[in-house]
């Protein structure tokens, strides 16, 4: 028995997460869950419960301290249903034995899932033949000159999180020509297990067809394609961002974008949701999806949750645990006021 | 030394099939080229030449009957740059010894991506919520709710060949929720092994959320999929063809289609190009690729055929070889006129 309770700033977080699974697993594993929303909900905000044993975040959810342990005395575990739990727990979280498990690695592939998607309709140069239901004619006589050869192509990927490395499974049966990972941290072993190569940042940019920015932002990687390497990537080549939009300096994209040199596949922008009188809605070689990567895998945050705090009360290794020293190197969510 | 005569009635053959791949691979096997181009080549039109070895075929090349071996005594191999080798290749040419290639596999290769492709659009919606450069808006309050979830969806593929095997190989890293396979040859433990399920025929269209159609055509499977069929799919299922336009019945589809009950993925039309005319252009529950998918796999062929004849020659196992049992059984491309 475990009593969990979900501490919610999010008015539709019940029809977002909840399904038939959950249900399911609250019996199998008899768990009880209760549900809290307050819209700008804080910690101070929540009653005394000395059976919560478990709590629930998400985004908008409040930062658990310390202080969570005088309200929950036997709390044991905190859930984050969202990517980076930073936003909803601090270090000292750590310091009464509370453990926290994100559902980071379950967002990540259906993130990994739209990088692949990305991935096709770059390679085949799509929407150049393609006709998709708006009125307008297939490309019939340029149909075959304009499409790529994924096994002749070199695919780019910025970082080696659960993102990079679920695609990069993915990745693994269309035998790509070469894939190069950049990345600050993973050995070069590491990345060859996953059918690719470790490269400098800048060979990326020389080199490939396509580039998947897949990093954290930090105050090291914002901005970190720049006129600079956009510049040093070849014609038609793709800028694929399923990450951060911070991770690319918006104007000099724009700019690049704006003489057709480059594609640009977007899922995340300054400003959300993008103004209507931006410039990229009418360009040609730009293809967006309105922040919504990461949602096929909502339905399966929870039941990966239930499944964590199940694993750990049986003592069994846990798939989605966030260490201490792990929390510290997050991505920092709001970093100034641009994301 | 072996003499490779391409015999080709397509004008564009060294451009759509050339490589350096195919420079490199010719030196290092000590292999020559030739090519006898002619519009509307005949086998009698080749001029005879006892050093041919062998031959390759494409879209429009003559047929190859025991009578090529007149002409080319000591021809061992004819290798076919495109998909079924039905209409270039008759039965007697086994009489003489010859031995037959299709870069088959490496087409289905393509197919299967553009499937995969597919695959996620539907999945995700995609056209219900992006920009594609068109000038069209983000439909960004929808953005979450009209996204599936292929962790819980069930996709039917009907037909378990090359094509059917390469998606299956693709969609593994996706951990689909279930996936049922239809084929009348195959044994329930083979499509196991790929991880899917074999089904009759009408639970595909009872239970997926989208069915891919890539059986070969025969005149068992002509119109497989028509009123009835389309009628037991659910509501906001997806048909995605990548076969033959012939195995759907296609007043069938247009019909359920302007209801705008399904979506359809269409690569392959009875009349190509498709007409100006055709209603489907405007259909906002329509994609179309102008018979492109199986495209970005042609600078692959050539240099998978002379890998064949190398490895044959070398007496090492081949991948592409078709048998005198599976070149009967192969799609006969002309059904009547329509395909």
């Amino acid at each position: 028995m475990l009593k969990i309770l979900v501490a919610s700033a999010l008015a539709g977080f019940r029809d977002e997460f909840w399904s038939d699974t959950v249900e399911r697993k609250l019996r199998e594993y008899d768990f009880e869950l209760e549900f809290f929303y307050r819209e700008k909900l804080r910690l101070e905000d929540l009653p005394k419960d000395p059976r919560v044993g478990a709590v629930v975040t998400s985004w908008g959810s409040p930062r658990f301290t310390a202080a969570a342990f005088e309200k929950f005395p036997d709390l044991k575990f905190l859930g984050h249903c969202a990517g980076s739990a930073a936003g909803v727990a601090s270090p000292d979280f750590f310091d009464h034995g509370g453990r926290i498990f994100s559902a980071n690695s379950v967002m990540a592939a259906a993130v990994a899932e739209w990088s692949l998607l990305m991935t096709l309709l770059h390679s085949r140069n799509f929407f150049g033949s393609a006709s998709v239901g708006r009125g307008q004619a297939m490309n019939w006589r340029e149909r075959r000159f304009s499409m790529g050869n994924l096994r002749e192509s070199v695919v780019g990927i910025w970082g080696f999180g659960d993102i990079s490395r679920r695609l990069l499974s993915m990745l693994k049966p269309l035998n790509i020509g070469k894939i190069l990972v950049a990345s600050k941290h993973a050995a070069p072993a590491e990345i060859e297990a996953y059918g690719a190569q470790k490269a400098p940042f800048d060979e990326l940019f020389e080199k490939a067809d396509m580039v998947h920015c897949l990093v954290g932002v930090t105050p090291e990687t914002w901005h970190g394609i720049g006129a600079k390497e956009l510049a040093m990537l070849k014609d038609g080549a793709g800028v694929i961002n399923g990450g951060r939009a911070g991770l690319i300096d918006e104007e000099a994209l724009c700019r690049e974008l704006a003489a057709r040199r480059l594609h640009a596949y977007l899922d995340v922008f300054y400003e959300e949701p993008l103004p209507e009188t931006s410039p990229l809605y009418d360009m040609p070689n730009v293809v967006m999806t309105p922040h919504n990567a990461g949602y096929p895998g909502r339905k399966d945050f929870l039941p990966f949750l239930l499944d964590e705090f199940n694993r750990a009360l049986r003592g069994e290794a846990c798939l989605g645990e966030i260490t201490a020293e792990r929390l510290r190197t997050m991505t920092v969510e709001q970093l100034g006021k641009k994301r």
